[in-house]
């Protein structure tokens, strides 16, 4: 098969100009990092095939996220572009793998915030929205909010021409299932006894030299009263700062908006701690000792990665600016 | 008239206490200040029955709060007798004179948190709860969650006992109108540009020198598509810590958010600079320089009290410690 000489002329071209980005990103560190969920997970609960499975849509999500900022694209493409892939597997508790809440409904928050400019969006408790991220994102550029919520925020969403999904796109029978067995178990008012807070997020920093932060739930199983956790609180679950660091957390969301963990852990670092000892700090000694669980991916500046969890596992995983890739699901990964 | 001696007896005993917890009291300062907005307000545009009203107000709310200090009470019930009493009058935009939002619905949020061990509660658009300040101290004292917004929230309401009041509760003709004007006035998609935020808060050192502070509010004439400000946002528009110090906000709550405010200004508590210094840079030069206008009322671990404001005037109310009354309306006040 024979090629004319302009398309192999016009393809010599293309790969010069990819090579010369990628050779001109290499002055321009970019780096990725990813979180999918913290708790009590042992080795000898995941079977094998359900450990490569979420290895693997670790790195799917992950290699997405990071070709957007090798190609030059924005750190805030970079986490909704990881971030949708997440949400769209059933794997993990955002978008199409959300848990139930207590009337057997999927309820959604998300949040973004772009470390450059410190614009933001969030949204708590939409329910027809198969992309919560996007609405965030769409909130912090469509509006002059940070927030908005439940059917208010889906008008908004209809207004910007989103497409409302059937509810019945996020049923998952095993989400179904942990709903049955939550009711079955909680007894006393107000318990809930979680093992496993999940929540998917990404931070990046792109070749612009911006970070950015974004987080996408679920939130908790059976969860009752409107309840709303640190994932759409900007300063809790989510929080990007070029002058300081991007966090995306995971965890007893209560304990992350009462301790402000994303922001505080920022604020150490502005203040000259390391990105390593400031998310340590928040994750090991300060919730340790409140009592709460969870854990964060924390980026600063530089491109430096720390994923701390005070939890036997977090499903993470990360690219960091040498190019190396790390996808970890148990604490000794 | 004629008193038995066992009466006198009593009333003079009472009378010995009451003194003595008050000579305890000088031991242990108590300081309060509230606030119940901020915004572009002149003297030549409140009459002065409206400003003597404004005033006696304030002095009845701060003076109310400021009692349960001096008798021992918690800084938490200090904080909700002041707010409950701004929350009732008309005059401000919180509970009884709350604004109305673009479907002509009037809908509250409000938080409080507990400087001494960090917990704290917070709704949002709740619709038929008299004092929402209240509700939100249920929500920190009475379940596992920090925050609940919506239907969810009043059915947990329910469940606690509160009473669910007709939404004709919360109408006044001033608000509708002011609706109305809002509604013609308003032409682009998304602009608000609001003159006066108002909001009610209050801050306060009680005896057993513990800080608290609660925000309450109700939002923003024409709000749509269930826009959330910072009131009910922990770090933003509301923070109490014992190792810092315990701010209240009132302003553009968009911009409270981003710069998550209240934590910002305790975070540089800590790290040492007065509460004037650290109020007043987050006031007058973090939000000044990214155009958010309003205010704090904010109050360190010592009672010391800051006001700043970026705006005309802000109604604000204070007692130090040395029980010096301080009330403002405008600057220079």
């Amino acid at each position: 098969m024979q090629y004319p000489k302009t398309l192999v002329s016009i393809l010599a071209t293309m790969v010069c100009l990819i090579s010369s980005a990628v050779q001109a990103g290499e002055t321009r560190p970019v780096a990725i990092a990813i979180h999918a969920g913290a708790g009590t997970i042992r080795r000898e609960e995941l079977s094998t095939e359900k450990d490569q499975q979420i290895r693997a849509k670790l790195e799917q999500a992950l290699r997405a996220g990071h070709e957007v900022l090798l190609s030059g694209g924005s750190g805030l493409t970079a986490v909704t572009t990881a971030i949708n892939i997440m949400e769209d597997s059933p794997l993990f508790n955002a978008g199409k793998g959300a848990v139930f809440n207590a009337e057997g409904h999927n309820e959604l928050d998300a949040s973004i915030m772009d470390g450059a400019t410190l614009n933001a969006g969030a949204v708590a408790a939409v329910r027809h929205i198969r992309n919560p991220i996007n609405l965030a994102l769409k909130v912090m550029t469509g509006s002059r909010h940070v927030m908005m919520m439940g059917e208010g925020a889906e008008k908004f969403a209809l207004e910007q021409g989103f497409e409302l999904v059937d509810p019945k796109y996020f049923h998952t029978d095993h989400r179904w299932q942990q709903l049955q067995e939550k009711k079955a178990a909680e007894t006393a008012m107000g318990t809930y006894e979680h093992s496993w807070y999940s929540t998917v997020g990404t931070v990046v920093l792109d070749q612009a030299g911006n970070l950015a932060a974004g987080t996408s739930t679920g939130g908790l199983t059976n969860k009752r009263w409107g309840r709303v956790g640190d994932t759409p609180i900007i300063g809790a679950g989510n929080y990007a700062n070029n002058e300081s660091c991007a966090v995306s957390a995971t965890g007893t969301g209560e304990y992350f908006i009462r301790f402000v963990v994303a922001h505080s852990i920022c604020e150490r670092v502005k203040a000259g701690q390391s990105i390593n000892d400031a998310a340590g700090a928040l994750i090991h000694d300060v919730l340790v000792k409140a009592g709460g669980n969870g854990g964060v991916i924390a980026m600063d500046a530089k491109g430096n990665i720390a994923m701390p969890h005070n939890t036997a596992g977090m499903y993470r995983a990360s690219i960091n600016t040498a190019g190396e890739l790390f996808i970890g699901i148990y604490s000794d990964d």
